[in-house]
């Protein structure tokens, strides 16, 4: 019998009828699998919660938010309980502690350190659907409630699913898969059906926002299949494994295999930097320090003439003021001339594993984007992926673009690339 | 330094507002004193959950409703913490699970049976404020999450108070200690300074609201003194004491101490018993098989000319339909005649461990209720308490003309028993 953890958002169970909605979905599945749940609390509980903790203090202790935010999952994992015995099914909830997800102690966005799923174990043995809370786990040395952070409950489902040794874990969202762009954008994208983690990874860090980063990661390290795909159909949804092109009917793997797009970071440019060794190594030591997450940095060649350089780097907007009034401070140490800011940015990224045996790809990509226009500010590369910075105005028309470029418009692939198959 | 327990129920933290003014008054009794505080779900929580788990199913699991309602505690804990943070003094908020709240499997009452707070006594010696989810504890046998029931929160006040060897534990309410008569009944009613353990579980067991028998009774095993006081105020309350009448300035103990009332009961009368050894057990075995929890039972004297004879007894009206139809099949084989219902009626009790030493107490009781025209339908008595059962439109009269007749209004009281000293 196979086991199958699936793992459910928050606007998956938004309300009771959502929630029976899903129970109903589960029991389908226990019908000739194990099957171990995780669960997300009830659509704006978090945003409720928070409110609450602000009423109360400005600023609350890290420790007591980890301890007011899971109760959220402890509701709706309790109701989603109720929901599946009311199906004639037995099913247990388990808080992140009990199905023994150890983590270390950074409330807020601790990593999981370990997982001991003894209790969920016994529950599948016993015949139980195990419901799981998502997202919160117990430090190893405070024995404290923690939350995970960002993309928590993926990745509690992917932990728990590696640990019990699941056949797959399908992450349950509110579109059919991932995408070859943004549809909002490009109206011709289509999705995609298998994809490689180390793709995907590329993905998610470059804004496709449908898993993250860490999830797939784990999932990575111990080769988990993961199966995004939608609530609210029995279509598969887009599969992610480590090599989607060695078996089955395709031909050949796409040359691109999306286009992802990220508006939510800033650029910041260190002017007249001097050019001596060390003084990008402090400017980056002190960003770190101020545990801001630098992502693209380019520096220009020096002009002979002035002895400096610039250097430009992205983060996230929200640590944009941190990260001045940082560099503000070592400005008379480095003996730099200025620093401009310039938030009307976004970035626009290729990821294929293809690109590796198919030359030409980067001379495609820029003159799509120079026959629409838009302006490339800065540019950073992988050995799977080309990203580029451009005015935040020319983000659609450049995905667009990329999309169009690479064939990736949905009537030509379903033919070309994919064989008609449609998946 | 002395330990001070302090119980906050869901009223006193309804809102963020009353959270912050319940943080003050922690904070205020800090200054001198250890503090560990218990809290109950914010005013309405706990109405809301159970409202969704119905939403849900018509029957939820009592395991999961017990994960479900505890989440209300894990909200308003965490929120305390925070508002004293707030403050400048250090909160931890733990689960009854972390306090080491130990209790039986039976979710929804459990029955706590033991109690290993070495994580309360460690923040304690860290000069932090502990703050405890009351209500809820962790099953011994299948470490699931379970609920204390009715009084719960209370109950896991007085038992980490014993388990901590507090110097007292303060249980907050919405008015100002235990009065001699219902207020709202009485307006000459008056709060009562002290009063003894087993004074105050007649009271409890008889129909007064303000404290749960099982904390009473846990408070008389370990000789923990509780004050009953209004979170509104810092006036004293009630205090709950052994041996209230030993010291202080009091002349003599007053005959009676309160009058409570109760009109939550229904009564079951079996008409014809056969007057045979074994009958009535057979009546009340069948009754207690069915889960009914019987108060008050009478038995007239048997008719010598049938040999037969009636047994009247009261109940909790809500479980009247269960005990009427359990009887009715018991009917053939005792072989009585009919069964008489009447929820119709209320029962008024007369408290006080004075009237050991003061004959004469129920020609009083009973004269008075003459007086005011209300017809006694059955009577019970224990050592230190008179109950009687009337009609139920009578009940306000009893009490009051009860109240007057053992000089418990307020202007006679202040002045005879207590000697002016109002406490």
């Amino acid at each position: 019998m196979a086991l199958v953890v699936q793992k459910y958002g928050g606007s998956s169970v938004a309300d009771a009828s959502c929630i029976k909605r899903v129970a109903q979905r589960i029991v389908a599945t226990k019908k000739g699998n194990d099957v171990v749940v995780i669960v997300s609390a009830m659509g704006d509980t978090t945003d409720e919660l928070l409110d609450l903790a602000e009423q109360v203090s400005p600023l609350p202790p890290a420790r007591e938010l980890d301890m007011l935010l899971t109760s959220g999952e402890r509701i709706s994992m309790a109701l989603l309980a109720m929901a599946i015995a009311n199906l004639g099914h037995e099913a247990r909830s388990f808080t992140g502690s009990q199905a023994g997800v150890i983590t270390d102690s950074t409330h807020g966005k601790a990593r999981i350190i370990d997982v001991t799923p003894s209790r969920i174990r016994e529950a599948i043995d016993q015949g139980h659907i195990a419901i799981v809370a998502g997202f919160q786990g117990v430090s190893q040395d405070t024995k404290d409630i923690t939350t995970l952070g960002r993309g928590g409950s993926d990745t509690t489902a992917v932990a728990l699913a590696a640990a019990l040794e699941a056949d797959v874990c399908e992450i349950y969202t509110d579109v059919d898969g991932v995408f070859t762009a943004d549809p909002r954008i490009v109206p011709a994208a289509r999705k995609i059906p298998k994809i490689s983690y180390d793709e995907m990874m590329e993905m998610a860090a470059c804004g496709a926002k449908i898993l993250h980063l860490r999830c797939v990661e784990y999932a990575r390290r111990f080769n988990l299949p993961i199966h995004v795909r939608s609530s609210f159909s029995t279509k598969e949804g887009t599969w992610v494994v480590a090599d989607p092109y060695n078996e089955g009917t395709e031909m050949e793997q796409p040359i691109i295999s999306g286009v992802a797009h990220d508006r939510s970071e800033a650029k910041i440019t260190v002017v007249g930097v001097p050019d001596k060794v060390g003084e990008a190594a402090t400017i980056f030591k002190t960003l770190a320090d101020a545990e801001i997450n630098i992502d693209m940095i380019v520096q220009n060649v020096s002009a002979a003439a002035t002895g400096r350089t610039d250097i430009s780097f992205t983060l996230p907007t929200a640590d944009s003021q941190t990260a001045l009034a940082a560099l503000k401070k070592i400005q008379p140490q480095i003996g730099f001339e200025s620093l401009l800011f310039d938030d009307q940015i976004g970035k626009v990224s290729l990821v294929g594993a293809g690109m590796r045996s198919h030359p030409g790809v980067t001379a495609t990509f820029f003159a799509a984007l120079a026959d629409a226009g838009v302006n490339i500010e800065m540019i950073s590369t992988s050995e799977i992926r080309i990203s580029v910075v451009v005015g935040q105005d020319g983000v659609d028309a450049a995905v667009a673009a990329a999309h169009r470029a690479f064939d990736l418009d949905a009537d030509q692939v379903e033919a070309v690339v994919y064989g008609g198959t449609g998946r």
